[in-house]
């Protein structure tokens, strides 16, 4: 469909030099899967990740095996990507969790929370508080054991059931996850709402309480075809870590092929567009993100996988 | 899937209070389908969009019925909805549609020009001069009878057989149809391919080469997912012009449901998330939508679309 020398890299101003993006793929991508993927195929998947150019891979979570079947196995595939030369972190829920991860060497985890009361009840059957005070003590192990951590704050634009969330209410919560210890806190859209605005507004209040752009992650859903433009928004405000599931992966329960999380290359297209170094092979992550969607039996949600693993048939 | 209150209205710094948004769905979103859709479906389709707060709907094509057979039904079509409340501008190739539109008395018309050598080739059998030759005893004759004229411009950020199109080369074009009279210039990114950084260096040389922005909008496909955030980048240099399709309509033809054209509902979600005014209701335009995808029998392409149709089920 396109041809050489596309797209065409032009620079805009006082944009960062560099994003690290943080794939979400095998681990938020696939862990809404009704069918088991082997763990086989999961392990390659990350391994093609890496090769591809990714530095930073969430492999699984050590999440209890009922909660999540399709991650049930992280035992087993732990081990077989663990030598990689890239950042693998893994979901923690609590400390049995991290005490898992520990044990098989990770080094680098990540904790689930919520900026909403029904989210934090629904996910976890807890308060706000109490899902916090269960996080406390493992994000201080993981300092302690010298482990990078990385809070998740899900529904910081929108929740289902309670609609706008008060920007005050995310705010407390990412402060009360960097004074427990987080390195890092990832502000996620779970349902996609944000528009950019609302993105600038977030970011300028945490940097004015206290949290700089320097220790924040955006993480942003497709759900109403807001992601990129909510990144290209971030991206200006200085934020230089993204969240992308390769080839799109962790569609919306209701539609097939719909997207949910914000495609890996369509985030590369852009920040190649735009001169910012990702270190990432765009046409090895496409064929990455064509195998993946063969082994799950369907197309990819993403476009630019689409047109361009359409132009090699 | 979302409760009430979203997207949460929060405005950013320096964008138009508003936006004008160009509806193409019932002339560029359909003029590839490959069934015939009934000339009474395309008028109903016209005048839901003007019920939801449409004001500018290009309505149909006058160009010869054997290039484009979908849209033959010019002449049945436009009187069935030509006493709309809104602006309806039509397609003319050259003086013989030009003669067919006036006549039955379209008040908007547009031309429909290449940037780049290959893409006049291919679509109009002419050099790039001489294509824009044609055009100008249209444009000449249409405003010496009083009517607007939009010029598209399209290839504006890459071709499918050159590649990156110098910048330069699309300055050209669109200052010789301001020339000969155009009042409004479309930039098109026909393939997808645009990034923010190209968007804004192309908008920023055509004000200095004497093309203002305000008689500029643009055009963008989402082919590689890059059309909304090219679209708040041109917001940021002060477009207020933006064209879209209901529904997403246009496809490419390769990939069932693959979008071509950025879909109005998604781009109307960002606006009214930036606080922007567009007088679209959009629950109104989602239901347009599902109502048209309904009448072609397949999934709607746009992401706010299946999001809230799905929440309506």
């Amino acid at each position: 469909m396109t041809a050489e020398g596309l797209p065409m890299t032009v620079p805009a101003q006082d944009l960062p030099d560099r994003v690290r993006i943080h794939e979400v793929g095998a681990r938020d991508g696939l862990q809404n899967e009704k069918s088991a993927v082997p763990t086989e195929v999961k392990a390659e998947f990350i391994r093609r990740l890496a090769d591809a150019g990714l530095t930073t891979i969430e492999a699984t979570s050590f999440v209890h095996p009922a909660w999540v079947p399709q991650l049930a196995d992280a035992e087993d595939l732990f081990p077989q990507v663990a030598d990689l030369p890239v950042a693998l972190p893994v979901l923690v829920p609590n400390q049995r969790g991290l005490d898992r991860a520990l044990a098989l060497g990770a080094r680098r985890v990540a904790v689930f929370a919520s900026a909403t009361e029904s989210f934090a009840k629904a996910n976890l059957n807890r308060t706000l508080d109490e899902s916090l005070a269960v996080f406390e003590p493992v994000v201080r192990r993981a300092k302690d054991e010298g482990v990078q951590v990385r809070g998740y704050v899900s529904m910081c634009f929108g929740d289902p059931w309670e609609g706008a969330v008060p920007l005050h209410q995310v705010v407390r919560v990412c402060r009360a996850l960097r004074d427990m210890g987080c390195d890092e806190l990832s502000l996620g859209d779970t349902i996609g709402v944000a528009t950019p605005g609302h993105v600038l507004e977030l970011l300028s209040l945490l940097n004015e309480e206290g949290v700089p752009t320097n220790v924040l992650g955006v993480h942003f859903h497709d759900t109403y075809g807001q992601a990129l433009a909510n990144t290209y928004a971030a991206l200006e405000h200085g934020v230089t870590t993204v969240d992308a599931s390769a080839g799109g992966l962790g569609g919306c329960p209701y539609a097939k092929s719909a997207t949910g999380n914000l495609a890996t290359e369509d985030l590369v297209w852009m920040l190649h567009g735009l001169g910012i170094d990702t270190g990432v092979d765009l046409g090895r992550l496409v064929a990455t993100s064509a195998w993946m969607a063969d082994q799950l039996g369907r197309p990819s949600p993403s476009r630019t996988v689409r047109a361009l693993s359409h132009k090699d048939q």
